[in-house]
């Protein structure tokens, strides 16, 4: 099973990444993009183990690796 | 409208925040987990032009800021 763990700066951390693309997308005359928000994002197979195994190991490491849970959020999706 | 616009490395480039990933993941026993790739997900509004010029401008911000085409390749989405 392959999964894609979208990781994200909670709503009110400061998100330095987004600003920094903010201002060089004003100074480029892209007046109309705002709010910009930068996060990462994780794909990885999870093979020889039940589904909800493979959930739950996502899970695992999402809180143990990928994610650091003061500040940031995960959302998990399986794909094809 | 808010778009979501996905950034990952090329098929064939190597992806050494993936490796490291593995790297970690194997020392703390997820053997189960492999193949990992790590790229970025940016989210942003567009507002004040018509959708098909929103779209054209994210696909222009991805060419001159979001993404290296030489080794990444974007996907956009839009989101509600």
């Amino acid at each position: 099973m392959r999964y894609q763990v979208l990781v994200r700066l909670k709503e009110g951390v400061l998100d330095v990444q987004g600003k920094a693309v903010e201002t060089g997308l004003r100074d480029q005359k892209f007046d109309a993009i705002k709010n910009v928000r930068v996060g990462r994002v994780i794909e990885l197979d999870v093979d020889g183990v039940s589904k909800d195994a493979a959930r739950k190991q996502v899970e695992d490491v999402c809180k143990i690796l990928l994610a650091n849970p003061v500040i940031e959020q995960y959302e998990i999706k399986e794909v094809l």
